[in-house]
């Protein structure tokens, strides 16, 4: 039989081209005009599926776009593996920052990734990360390593909340029945760093809409004496945070949890560079909540962010005009403990006790989800950590990540079992953003991992 | 020789069918997209004045788009008036507001214009005002009727701040030498309650753009740990005012004339429903510098507002990112006195100086102009009272506009001439609006009105 890394030698042009042609489909679920990409996109991976040995695959319908599920189900007395990913993608605007178009892959190589990296959006968020499971997958079957049962539950709303997700989970908990989740949609600390993802924050992200006047006015005769749904929508947003950055919704920190010194102490030993940190952004100064280190700012605190604003005359030169309406979207990372649903009501409420006279506010709300805290002392865990030693020689460290999987603490929920978060990317994969890339390094290190992973797991698990 | 009422009657439909081609050009000076469309609206003034009778009608390029200049000097010894205009117009959006197409003007009856009014961007700011002008002076020629010379200057740039049309006044003084400007840019208090605007408020017009992280990142991982370039612009613009809705910029208000009370009281004289107008904006309340009335707010007080505000994700759906930039569109109406480069460098160097550690901050002044008073005593003044009392029956109201035709002050500057401001518009009009109209009776009232003008000026002058 081949190991794993004389198979990925053996095979990695293939598993780079086979990301590729899955990285041309646009699968943006946030924008309905690529709606047939998407479903495209899920046939694309049921095949994959199929390819990679599982015994059955199909495409489940919801009432938004379909989940794909594969398995593989060797023998009932062994455990079960069951892996989340996502195939759909973040919209790619603005497109003219991107070096080369979003869905035209391209591999270029940088100075942390002199070996190339894969640049498309999705590419490491999540086509990439998920597609390295893909692969693991190919190698157990081809090669008769497959030590336990997997599942596959690959869905395309992960990028716009997951909502139907969450019935299908509920409504098939037989055909879900796992012993650990695992997922490859986080990042570790950096290229040779190896790190476990033990938190994840959760998500609020509501739509706020501001009326004033019945119709756009002219800003010289009306000026002054109406209220501008702009510069209200302003003065409410900038009052959302104190002057130490707190943010000043009634209730809103009340179920936060304080970490001890020792968890902060501890969290401080993760390697961190502050001027490469500043550096890397091109910003001469952080800024944050008062009395807490950029570290923990993103991790452990929950935050409030305007995603996208807009309102009035946007366009090329000047128009003196007072908009009707200004609008903006904005979003909370929340973290153990804070409920979503009760977030996004402080918010609702709070929002529209603020509007002044003379104005109208509606809240939409868009989606959520929970934050989720898992130990470090499960045997999932032990079996991740196993794993990486195996291939980076080194013990992965433990981190609290500020990103959210809404769907995690829904997973534990439903189906009792814990997840782990076994990350590949580096903050460095401008996830979200234009220029979105991943190492080739990462790809085929994340496809070598995964079996380590099923090994020990089975093992520690008879 | 035929009253100006009775040619009015025979050709008022061919009047409306002149506008109404006139309008079908989007002349929109802010986007270059319209550039052939601005051009071809100059050449069909200047084949308007040819056909109103003028001897010499040229077409005067400037750096920007040209001023269409006709004339028709009849006798060195008699009065020259100087009418100027401008062919230019607003950008139509937001677009899906319009109930008919901006550029495919109609007539549509209304409560306030049983008899129809012309709907069409520039129906009335200011292709309909000005030709009113053009129409007049077709009716004085043909029917022997002009007492005194007159020039007409109409220009392309007026919305985008009338940048060349300055240095072609100052180039130009003797061409342009004249005893009195006439413009029709400007509105009346009601439809049967003729007025004439006495002053006229300032304009700095900028635009800012605030950066933070080099590229656009990802919400969960950065969220709360680097400036986001919206929060901070909506916290610097909504520090702009206090509690009272003062401008918060130091040395704002120091040029800023304070009016007797006597002065407030004769304004507070002119007819106004605090109630009608609330419920025409459809608005449960006014909004406004404390200590000031409504008409007050908006026509000797100085403002400051956000015309457009743009930046991260404005499409459908969610986006969890934090943008690298945010953008505003921000204009001042100044007052009488306040210079408007010294404005605009105060709020250049204020919001730079407000901009908190971890963003940068770029204000790019657009364009400005200064505010304008006018005496009542003047011949002028009195000639254009005349000539409203032979057409409506009654005396004029004086008022002061919130508005700016920022050319004004430079004409008196330039010139050493003073304007009269005949507007037969109304607030109603929705200029700078969706469904911008022009009521058929106020174009024919202006025509009519306009011949009185010059009968009264020369003979005053005589």
């Amino acid at each position: 039989m081949t190991s794993i890394t004389s198979y990925i030698n053996n095979n990695k042009d293939r598993f780079v081209n086979e990301l590729i042609e899955l990285l041309k489909i646009p699968s943006i679920s946030a924008d309905t005009a690529y709606k047939q990409d998407v479903l495209k996109t899920a046939d694309a991976v049921k095949a994959s599926l199929e390819r990679a040995g599982c015994d059955h695959v199909e495409i489940c319908e919801t009432d938004g776009y379909p989940i794909v599920y594969g398995e593989k189900l060797i023998d009932e007395s062994l455990p079960t593996v069951l892996v989340y990913g996502h195939y759909d993608v973040q919209p790619p605007d603005p497109l003219e920052l991107w070096t080369s178009p979003p869905f035209e892959p391209v591999i270029k190589a940088t100075d942390l990734h002199p070996d190339g990296a894969i640049f498309a959006r999705g590419a490491c968020d999540d086509k990439g990360q998920m597609y390295m499971h893909v692969k693991a997958m190919e190698y157990m079957t081809s090669e008769n390593q497959l030590p336990c049962n997997v599942k596959f539950m690959i869905e395309g709303e992960e990028e716009v909340g997951s909502e139907n997700l969450a019935d299908f989970v509920a409504n098939n908990k037989e055909k879900l029945t796992n012993d650990i989740i695992l997922i490859s949609d986080t990042g570790m600390i950096a290229k040779y760093v190896p790190s476990i993802t033990t938190g994840l924050r959760g998500l609020s992200y509501v739509e706020v809409e501001v009326t004033g006047p019945n119709r756009d006015l002219h800003s010289g005769l009306y000026g002054g004496a109406v209220a501008n749904p702009i510069n209200v929508l302003n003065k409410m947003i900038a009052s959302l945070h104190d002057e130490n950055n707190h943010i000043t919704i009634p209730g809103f920190y009340d179920k936060v949890e304080d970490l001890s010194a020792e968890e902060r102490a501890e969290m401080a030993k993760a390697p961190f560079s502050l001027d490469d940190y500043k550096s890397a952004l091109d910003i001469d100064a952080v800024y944050g909540e008062k009395g807490y280190t950029t570290n923990e700012r993103n991790s452990i605190r929950p935050t409030l962010d305007v995603n996208g604003i807009w309102g009035g005359y946007t366009g090329e030169g000047a128009k003196t005009v007072i908009a009707s309406k200004a609008y903006a979207k904005i979003s909370m990372r929340l973290v153990p403990h804070q409920e979503w649903h009760e977030i996004t009501e402080l918010f609702k409420s709070h929002f529209e006790s603020i509007a002044p006279k003379g104005v109208r506010v509606k809240v939409t709300p868009h989606h959520g989800g929970q934050g989720y805290v898992t130990p470090i002392d499960t045997v999932g865990y032990k079996a991740a950590s196993k794993a990486y030693e195996q291939t980076f020689g080194k013990t992965p460290i433990p981190q609290r990540s500020g990103g959210s999987i809404p769907i995690v603490s829904l997973f534990e929920q439903e189906l009792g079992s814990k997840t782990i978060l076994m990350g590949f990317g580096l903050d460095s994969d401008a996830i979200h953003s234009p220029n979105e890339h991943f190492g080739v390094w990462n790809y085929l290190k994340g496809i070598e991992t995964i079996p380590w992973f099923y090994k020990y797991f089975t093992e520690m698990n008879s």
